[in-house]
């Protein structure tokens, strides 16, 4: 199934338990905005794309058992601000809230939100496809690429920017092996995109986040792709860890790329006014239930890091490929 | 007690076992040879030095039961393979070994490399107290220092070499604050550096090895310091994830600085001549014992990486501070 969707029976967001890969292939029903809003705290749900689809799919929810306009409105406040800062996930509540705005009562809202979900559920599939196309045209025949995180299928809705663009690639007959990034704290690079590559049949090898400069100084890396939760006037939002590979790859003259849909695009906002979700300590003291630093540790845990143009290559979207400057007026 | 000693009454090789820490402080025995290299091998003592001092200790041990010369050598082959990219554990074999050489009998032997052992790890804590005092010299008051891996004392048999440099520092009466990189895969800047740094009350703020970009990038870095596994004749060999930190502090205009003893010293030797110990899958598909990615991914998994003399800023030894190019002839 997608990543996320709708259960018409059950009146359902229902998601795949992303905190249970590789172990385990799971999936949650949320039938109200709250257990929606957890699943997206605890990363049951994650990535820019996918957060989009359950931001609308939230909407949805949120129209359930509602009197009032006022009320949605205030109930969907809450849930844009479940993870601050993917674009995405604003993005989707918004245009959903609108739509359902239409409506004349609460069941026609209900429908227009509905309606508006699926067409951004489906979208974000199309535009991913067609980020696979473009993209696909900058990778050789048995290149190998790095990738950080997860900006895979399990990312979006369906087929993947980054990955995607690996999948189409592929498809059009080209040699592609993949080098995986554990990504820490939380290992989305172990748990989600090993597994979704491996489900798929593509080589992919895993490695500690560290040890992208070896790869690259041992000339075993042709490109990097990874996704981006927001892409700002000055470069790109990402996953922490982002900056690190773009500043090696950078420094070993390997091209650094950015796959990501235009709905993460955010260009007259600085990145110094994104807000850069600081996430708890216990991802770096614990792990899992296992302690591995001292309890009372400072820890500093940004979610993600932000990139500027000038390391980046290009970034891929569902009308092109961009390359940087990217101009904003 | 010291990283690592001898217990005269139970005739034993003693060490805190790190992989334990922080959760739990606990001295090992080590009665035979093979509880000593099982012991290494399981990093229950790691650091360059203080497995020159556990491999002259182990030729002890070796020589403990034992009625020819040829038999002592070929056990303590093994000793010296237990783990093969510090050079340190073999300098402290073939230097305990030679002094046991000139008894005349087992007896002798055995109390000839007992006097050798000690001298080694006397010798150790004086070299790191004077890489210390040349080393805090390069620090002024006020310094953020970033370390990877642990270079501290329970990388030696006490005071440490890149800690080492910060403890002198602060005994001098400068204000240091150290941001520790946890470094995957086996977490020896959580478990350890962050432990050892705040039995010290010297303050210490632990961040994902990933995110040393975003802290030199923020400014919050003014100097970088790691150990050593072995200097060769175009850099410096180390622990995983000291390359990456390398070129990005070198991208930054950071200082990065080598703590290493002499006896880390293989000037002679090209990196590319030196066994980089690859270590198990396992290592990355669970963490304890939780499975964190699939069983079936291929894992690159390097213990170590080399950083060639152009990122080096110095080399602080205990006979001074060598500023790059060493050389060799």
């Amino acid at each position: 199934m997608r990543t996320i969707d709708r259960d018409d029976e059950k009146e359902a967001v229902k998601l795949i338990d992303q905190t249970l890969l590789p172990r385990e292939y799971k999936i949650v029903e949320c039938k109200t905005l709250d257990e929606l809003i957890d699943a997206i705290k605890r990363l049951k749900v994650r990535g820019a794309p996918a957060l989009g689809a359950a931001g609308a799919f939230g909407v949805v929810l949120a129209c359930t058992n509602e009197k009032s306009k006022e009320t949605i409105k205030t109930k969907v406040e809450r849930l844009k601000k479940a993870r601050p800062t993917a674009v995405n996930l604003s993005y989707g509540v918004n245009r959903t809230l609108n739509a359902a705005m239409h409506g004349k009562n609460m069941q026609e809202m209900k429908e227009y939100a509905l309606e508006e979900a699926r067409r951004i559920a489906d979208e974000d599939v199309a535009v991913n496809k067609k980020i696979g196309d473009y993209g696909s045209e900058l990778l050789e025949d048995g290149d190998v690429v790095l990738t950080h995180c997860n900006a895979g299928r399990l990312a979006c809705v369906d087929w993947g920017t980054a990955l995607g663009v690996i999948r189409t690639a592929i498809e059009k007959g080209k040699r592609i092996e993949v080098i995986a990034c554990e990504t820490r704290p939380l290992n989305q690079g172990s748990r989600i995109t090993t597994w979704e590559l491996l489900q798929d049949e593509i080589p992919v090898t895993l490695i500690a986040d560290s040890m992208s400069a070896v790869v690259m100084r041992e000339g075993k890396v042709d490109k990097v792709i990874v996704g981006a939760d927001r892409v700002v006037k000055e470069g790109v939002i990402n996953k922490i860890g982002t900056y690190m590979h773009a500043v090696i790859a950078k420094s070993h003259n390997i091209p650094f790329y950015v796959a990501a849909p235009l709905s993460s695009f955010d260009l007259k906002r600085s990145y110094k006014a994104v807000e850069i979700e600081e996430r708890s300590p216990d991802e770096l003291i614990f792990f899992g239930a296992e302690q591995i630093a001292p309890l009372e540790v400072k820890v500093y845990n940004p979610a993600f890091d932000f990139t500027p143009f000038e390391l980046i290559a290009a970034v891929i979207t569902e009308k092109g490929v961009l390359y940087p400057p990217l101009l904003t007026e």
